[in-house]
Order: structure tokens, then C-alpha cells, then sequence
């Protein structure tokens, strides 16, 4: 049995990078299959393309015979609670996994976005999970998306926003607000000196735990 | 210009009984017209048939030339920053005004839910919303679907029910938890001594404010 | 029957700049009369002032014989919930349907405050009405008195602030924290490409929808 | 000097009871002058009747040319602001006081409320607060007016209210929601073994601890 | 290297009931040491003995030479902080790990607290995780210490808090209040439909993620 | 009988400077003793030394035979709880009872915290306590431990904190974030013109009031 991990965005490099990503966690046992939705846009920049990501994520989920748990690997979860609806296996999203992993590696977290039109929906979020108090700030990089495709801004970027998090706002703990750049989380941690959370790490990680503990949503509505 | 209501689920009982509700509201003078989604399911359930109905009510917004602006009637709001991101016009959700105008009524509002498994979803949006310390509770009729059908009793279940967030979770405002009941809405009131907000009427009736005052996200990512 | 708009401040000229602002819901068909109480301070600066107001506008909201409703428009809502003791007829007060209406339009709302110590004032109302969580900043023009007789330091000031609403603390949404300011709405938005929300706007929309609707508390114990 | 304790309401009967019920703290060396407001209601049951307190309280404490100190001896603290704005001694409300001495007693508060229609009004206090977390429950005793006459109903009353604050709601310290009631504070001890607070010695005491080491905000804009 | 799983209290049962609820994470490769604090109470039941652990947990903690991370596996978490301090590798408390892996599971959770002393404690917990508004209800079983040590009666009396948790207080995932009993996690879920998470599972299984992902605090003030 | 309070590092200095603190307060009648937890660190610059008095303090706490109350005079309050559970008397927290004077002398409190690493200790506590949308920032002094020896190099450093907290974060009142410091709150206040809270007064003045008026935790597991 596998565990499946969806990269909703159509770009097979971020679902490579998420494969590297996951590699540390592939020593627990369970196999981790990382699957690209060819029906999503490039990127996912709004809410919008992320809700029509859902009805062909759910196709692509239930497609998997050899499941045994699912990560929804787009910060945002879009269809995290879809997909709860519509298996018993464990579902995770990156997004609420980062933060529960975050909140256990300090008392303040720091989220580090792309665009800054993503901001609002992380806003609504952690709202919904309930953990506002805990946010000590949500920054986009600031980059256009010429300067995203440049390694050396991007990363340059990125530096400058965890320390603005750190020092103006009192993030203790960053969360990378995306998929497929955990290439950068070493740089970052060696740069601010605090723990920094790959979200599509913790969600695999989490997601393992789940599986071997059969921890998810008993009953199903819509199997 | 018109305002375009649509009811996410294929049931044309309920759009009538949409239309009916917001009949008080057209004395304003800006046409108020309630569409079915044919694609939606005969009811929404769960966040997977509110999710699925997305793509579709949001081919279904954009395919109206006259809108001036839109309600998204069914409470859970699916779709609603979808249409907010495709769209420069005022989009509002009914729980999102039903909740809203609430607050101006009352300092506890207690929501009638027609199933159980939609409160964790109420629940969400609340928290996404921030208003969460305001909710006095949310309870279900405690209906099969066969006894939903029959009139007397959903009217006595939900009696019973909106006495109970007055009388044990100390609501003095209650919102019905979805759309088409609002024949309900005056024996409530009447039962209980307390307001009852209709979820349709309440956004129709912001939704109209908004039009008249040119209120609404300004700039269009995605138009 | 006629939605009734009461300036606690003696200023006719803010009375009358409330008058213009509504006129785009006078379509609406209620008709609204926007009325100073004489007895108030030029202009309501602190609590004290504030609360010294509400006798006389109970006393001159039960001097109107046609009311159908009742807006106070003076951003802190003095007297409130006491004027919703005293009728049943709906009530509204400029601050909260601001609110309200805010939160339909971003995530997080910035207010423009006009003098720096109506803002413990303003955090009050927001935890009263527990929506701090959604609260981007409130931020005081820094002007003094003489500056603010000045139009076009006043049209600076404002528009600096919103602009620091928007780019320090991450503001989606603005209010005009005051009345009488409706003039600088169109200013506002398009420096700032946000939505504004002018507040005795946001409270006579409310109202009339609340008017048509027969939204208000019920039962009396004072009348 | 001396603190002056203010009963808004026109009772020296409640007033009586204020001053017997602040006894113990008299030990502390500084004066301590009970005062009745005599354009106060017997009792204070609404917000409009609270607020119309306020200008004449204003005047009163005005009038007191030796005082050190005000407390409001009304559970709801009308015009506590208002005084603060008035003053530049330290003012103490004792609803306001009575929260902050339970947090220090218990993790969650109860609140014995006299009527239903009080708790509205408290619960926009405690959001004003920012304490809403902490409140376990708020109840009201469910007595006429001419129960509450009754010394043996009054008490029973406030015993089942306070354990099923204790039971219910999880309470482990109480509030007694009202002044002039102090006399049974032992006997609510007794019954149900948590620590109660009795709102006018709270303010007293807190008032005295201000005086003392001159706390209160400084700067005056209306004196 | 071994995750180090330290019992605060001196029952060397409730250590072999650790010992076998993390079983089935031993797949996960990482050696798993379950250890006894000689020192500690045979059950803690208060802050003060929660706090009197600190100290010896510190050394014992310290004298682990093989330690690659801990668990602390007490609900109630005592010197997490602490160890966090004395140590840069990973750190994982029950209690903490069991609310994060619950909000992955549910809207609300619910908490079974075997005795009612401790449940201030755990509000404490909660309130300093900033999760309250998750939090469906905390529940004592309401057992002597007599009728604890009865396994019928303890489980009866667990699987009626569990339902009182579902039932009267809305929680969609509960959360076992202690270490040790394990043994009851199958019954609780059959018989509530609901996911239900052992604390330390839920520890040890994000310990063994943060172990595999380098994640913990970085910095160390005082090894 | 005697007011202890215990300050839980070892300098005398600290006592000292505690002692003369509370000097206004001693005319309220009730001796007040300052002592020193010999076996305590110079200073308590962590959680893990906090964490490490709590064992000592218990012992001195308990071999006064005199004492109507106590105080733990460190901010953080290490042992607060563990007191309250080992005594019946009033036991007060020098961080609790300045949070809780502070929020009845403005709406924000800022802290002046001396070490960056305390704030996440404070905001733990914050939380815990259910204030934290009353805190407008923590900041620390940004010196080092030789700076901080030089009283010149202190008193400026606390003063451009509270300026930055006032300015910056919108405080409208300030706590003094450490025992020892008194000396420096009229400065304090003086430079800023806002209310200054210093926690060992706020706590004493708060333990007063408690012995006086017999509050404190009923019942006593552990005597």
C-alpha cells in the first residue's frame, strides 16, 4: 500500500521537487507515490484555480487502487475536506499540516508566500483552524513572476523575507508557504537560525504517522 | 442590470422558494433574477457536492450578460471567492451576510442546521470569518430525509431546535442554515421572540447595498 | 414611513455631507432624513463626549413620529443598544454595519481614524464585537485640529493612511473611521486600489434592507 | 483623601450594602465614601438605563472635591470611560475589576447574572475585554421581580445558579453579577466550594492598590 | 540513535502500556526506548506534581547518550519547555502532539481528562497552544481512584465521556487525557464512530518525523 | 501574619530593589517580607532555570509559618499553579497581576521584556491567561548581559523600548517585564506619558486586597 501524494499544479518539476523532498521519509517504510494533476493550471495562483483543481483531484485520487492515505500537496489544501468526504483513508494538506507542525517548534509562526494575492486565503485558513493567535506574520517575496523563475532571486528572496518575518514581526518558526522549494529550506534555517517547515515534509511525515496508527475520519458519506 | 441569485443545486423548489423570500427586496428597483444550477446535486450535503458544484456555478455566473451582481444561495458558500477572484461585480454568500447581518441583531446567534454533518463545516467558515467567540451554537434538526419531506414536521423540528439554542446555548439571533425554508422564518420568530435570519434575504438585501454603492473588490485577476 | 439618520454632532455641514453620501440609496424607495442633534459638541472626540450624547438622542429619535428605522452616525456607535431598548424598530450604528459590511469585501480591515485616541475606543467595539481577529490596524491621521479645516490635508493624510493600512498591516479593505468624510471615498479607492467602506453608507444600506425585511429585536421593554 | 465609591442606581439600600460589603478593606487607611446617585433608576436593568446614568454620575464625581479615586458600583461600569476621560485619578469599574481578580482565581468565570436581558450586555463587556476565552458561563437566576424581594428566594436562587455555573459550564471561580449583594458571598462559598468574587470589594481593593501607587492614565484631555 | 520516550511517573505499567501503544511505529526504523522516571509520582494529579518532575526528567533525559530525540509522555507536558531548552533535539510532548494530530482529524475536539482537577490545566495548555476555539469540551470520567483501578469501570465510564463529548458537546475527534491506556482506543472509536487519538501515538509518531526531517529548535542556550 | 514575597533568583539585589518596591503598599496595615531563593540562578533568563526554582520555591514557601499570602515575584511565574495547589493562602503571579492591572489602565499593553528569549515564554503565558488580543507588542531591551550592568545604557534601552512599544505597536499602557527595576518606572512613565505597571507592586497590591477580602483557592489536595 502507498501512500499518494497529488501536486494539484501541472508542473512536473514541482512534483520532482516534492519527490526529493519526501526522500528522508521514505526510510519509514511505506512507499510514496508522487503524481502530477495534468488537469491543473501551471501554477496555482488564486482561489479560483485552486477550487477547479478539486473535481479532477478527486478523479486522480479515487484512480489510485494501491492507497493508502493521500497528500494533498498545494498550500492552499484545496479539496482537503472533499477528499475527506470521500475516502475513510487519511488525508492530509500541506498547508494545515505545515502549521500543526510548526506550532510545536515554536510559539510564533512565520509564513513565507509568493504572491501576495495568496495571503488573504492563508488568512482565511488559519482561521478556520483556529490558530490566529499563534501567526506572527504572512510576507510575499515581492517578486515578479520573471524574477520567480531566476534561482538566485528567488532565493535571495526568500532570505530576506524569513528575516523580515523573524525580526519585524517575531516569527520563532517559518513555514515556506508553497510546494517544491525545499531546496531553499537548509539556506533559510542557516540564515535565520530558526527551524524551518517544507510543508509537503510534514504533510508526508503526518500522513505516515496516520497510516500506521489508522488515524482518519471513520464512516463515509460518499464512498 | 440585474442581480443574479443562483441556488448551486439542481432543485427548482428551492429556487422558487429563493425567490419568494427576496420578493420584499425588489421593491428596491434593481431586478433580482434566481437561477438553478442544472449541474448541482438535488441538495448539498457535504463539502465534496459543495466543492463540485464550483466549476459549474462558475460558468454559469459568467454566462449571465446583464449581472450587476451575484448571490452564491447555498449556506456553506461554495464557490464564493472563486466568483469574487473571476469577477470584479459584488459576489456575497449567503452565510457570510447571514452572519453578518446577525451580528446587528443580536450578540449570540445560533444557526439551524439541517444535518449534522454540515456543523464542522459551519464551524469552519465561522472561524475563516473570525467571528467564531459570537456563535452560541449550531445544532441539527435531527431529521431523516423522509421526515424532511413532510412539512410538519421540519416545521416542528426546527421550533423545537431554534428553542434549544435560545433556551440551552443562550442565542438571542438565529440564522436558518439554509436556503429555501424561508416560509419557516415568521413561526420561528414568532415561537421564539427572538430575530431569525433567512440567509437568502440577507444577501440579497447586501448585495443590492453593495450594487447601489459601488462596493466590491476592485481589480481583477483573472477576468 | 422614513429611515431616520442622526448626527450626534452639532455640525449641519456633517449632517449634510451624511445626506449626499446616502443619496445613491434613496432609489430604494424608503425615504431617509438625515437630522443633527443640536445638543451635541461640534465634534465628538473622546468617550465622555460621546456618551454625553444618548439622552438627547433617545429624546430625539422618540421625536419622530414617522421613523421606520434608525441610523446613528457617529463612528463608536453612542447609544446603540439603548436606542435598541427603546424601540423595536430597527436600529443601526455606523461603526458595526461598517464592520459588517467590511468583512464582506477582504480579510482584514484597516481604519482611518481621524484622531489618535478614538482607537482604544474603536479596539473596544471591535472586541465587543469579536471580530479582532479580522482587524488589519487602525491608524490616526496625525493631523492637528487646524489641519484637519484644511481640504486638501485632510485628502493627504487620508490617503496616506490607507496607504500604510494597506502596506504595513496588510489591510484588504478600508473604513472611513468617522462621519461626514464621503468625499474622499472615490479619492481613496483608486489611490489605494482598495475597496472603502464609508460608514454611514454601509449603515442606510443595512437599514433599509433591514426595513423591508422586518429585521429588528423583538419584544420591547422600555417602549 | 478618599475613594469614592459611586452606586449609579438611586437604592441606599444597595448602597448600604456596598459600603458594609467594602468594610474589610477599610483597614487599608484610606477613606472610603459610599454615594448614591439620586437621578439613578431604583435598579439598573437595561443599557439604556445604564447609559442615562452616565451624565449625572459625571457630575456627581465631579463634585467630590476630596477624592483620590472612583469606582462605579454598577455591574455593566456605565460611563467607567467617560470618567477616565473626566479624570486623571485612578477609576475603577467593577465589572471590569471583578474579571480581572476571578482570572486570578480560577481559569474559568462564571457569572450569576440577576436577569436574562443582562447578558448581552455582559457578554460585550467581556469582548470588550478581550477575556471571552476565559468565560465559563453566564446565568441568570430566573426570578421575577418580586422573587427576587424575597431574601430566602434571592438566595436559594443564586445557590442553583452558582452550581450549575460550577457543573454545567465548568466554572471553578464565580462572579457575583451585581452589586449590593455581598451578603451572600459566604454562603455561596460554602455551597459550592469555588472562590466567589464580589464585584464592589474587587474594584475597591484594585482601586485602593491604584491609589496607592499612583496608577492611572495620565494626560487629560477634558479636565 | 533512539527517540527516548520518558514516563514523569514512577508506574512502571503505565510505562509498558506506552511501550506497546508505540508499536507499531517501530516499523519506522528509529529504535524506540520507553524509560521510567524512579523519581516521579505513581500518578501525577496536580500542577505541583506535575512541576516536581521537571527537575529529574531534566537529568534523566540528559544521561540518554544515544538520545536523537524525546518524548514526554505526560499529558500536561511538564518541562516540555524546559527540555527544549536543554537540548537541540527534538522535543515532542503528549499532550501538545495529540491536539495537533486532532485538528488534522476533526473540527472539535474533545478531551477525556481522567480526573476534574486537571482540567484547568489543560485549558491553561490550550489557551497558551492558542487552540481554544477548537476545543469541543473537556470531560472527567467522574471514578474514584478506586473504581480507576476496576477496568470495566474504567472503560464504561471512558466510553460515556467520549459520547457526552460527541453528543452534548459537538466534538467530531476526542483525545485521550493520559498516558497508559491505550488499550481502550479501539473501544472508544467503535463505540463513538469518532477518530480518537492516544496521545503518546501521536507524540512519538511526529517525534519520529521531526527526528527524520532535522526538525527542532535550532540554537541551544544552555547544553 | 505576613505577606511573602519570594523572589526565586538568588540576588539580593533583586530582593532589595523588590522591597523597596512595594514600600507604598506597607501602610495598608499587612507586614510584607522579601526573600530570596538562595538555591535560585542569579537570574532567570530561561524556562528551563524557571522551571528548575519551582522544587526550592515550594520548600521556602512552606517553611513560613507565618504567611497570609504569597507572592512569586519572577516574571513568568515559575511555580504559580504548584502553589496554589500546595496552599490554601492567596498566592499571586507578579506576570498575572500586571497583565491583569494593566488592562484597567489602557486597551494595549506593551511589555518591556529584558531578553529576546523571554517572549515566547510570555506569550505561552499570555495565552494561557486569554489576553492576548490585549497585547500590542513585546520587545526586548536589545542589550547585552555588560550593557545591562551599566544603569545609564538600562534606563536609555527601556526608554527607546516604550517608545517603540507606544509608538510602533500602539500601546496605551506598559508592563516592566522583570522584577528588580522599579526604579526606572517614573522615567518611564514620564518619557512616554502613558500608565506604567511595575509586577511586583501590581502583585502586591493584588495579594493585599486577596488576604483582606479572603480570596483564594477553596478546598486544598496536597496539604
Amino acid at each position: 500500500m502507498t501512500l499518494i501524494v497529488i501536486n494539484p499544479n501541472s508542473s512536473e518539476t514541482v512534483t520532482a521537487g516534492i519527490d526529493q523532498a519526501v526522500e528522508p521519509l521514505r526510510r519509514f517504510g511505506t512507499p510514496i507515490r508522487c503524481i502530477t494533476l495534468t488537469e491543473g493550471p501551471p501554477g496555482i495562483e488564486s482561489q479560483l484555480q485552486a477550487d477547479l483543481t478539486i473535481a479532477p483531484m478527486l478523479r486522480l485520487a479515487a484512480a489510485q487502487p494501491d492507497a493508502s492515505g493521500y497528500v494533498i500537496a498545494c498550500f492552499g489544501d484545496p479539496g482537503l475536506h472533499a477528499l475527506r468526504d470521500q475516502t475513510t483513508l487519511p488525508v492530509l494538506g500541506i498547508q494545515e499540516s505545515a502549521v500543526m507542525t510548526a506550532l510545536t517548534l515554536g510559539q510564533r509562526f512565520g509564513v513565507i508566500a509568493i504572491l501576495p494575492q495568496s495571503i488573504p486565503r492563508h488568512l482565511r485558513a488559519f482561521g478556520a483552524m483556529g490558530v490566529s493567535d499563534r501567526l506572527a506574520g504572512d510576507r510575499a517575496l515581492g517578486l515578479s513572476v520573471a524574477d520567480l523563475a531566476d534561482p538566485a532571486r528567488s532565493r535571495n528572496a526568500m532570505v530576506a523575507t524569513a528575516k523580515d518575518l523573524r525580526d519585524r514581526d517575531g516569527a520563532d518558526v517559518l513555514i515556506m508557504g508553497c510546494a517544491g522549494m525545499a531546496q531553499y529550506r537548509e539556506v533559510l534555517e542557516g540564515e535565520t537560525d530558526l527551524p524551518v517547515v517544507e510543508p509537503t515534509q510534514a504533510a508526508v511525515a503526518m500522513a505516515l504517522g496516520h497510516i500506521a496508527l489508522k488515524l482518519s475520519k471513520r464512516g463515509n458519506e460518499h464512498a
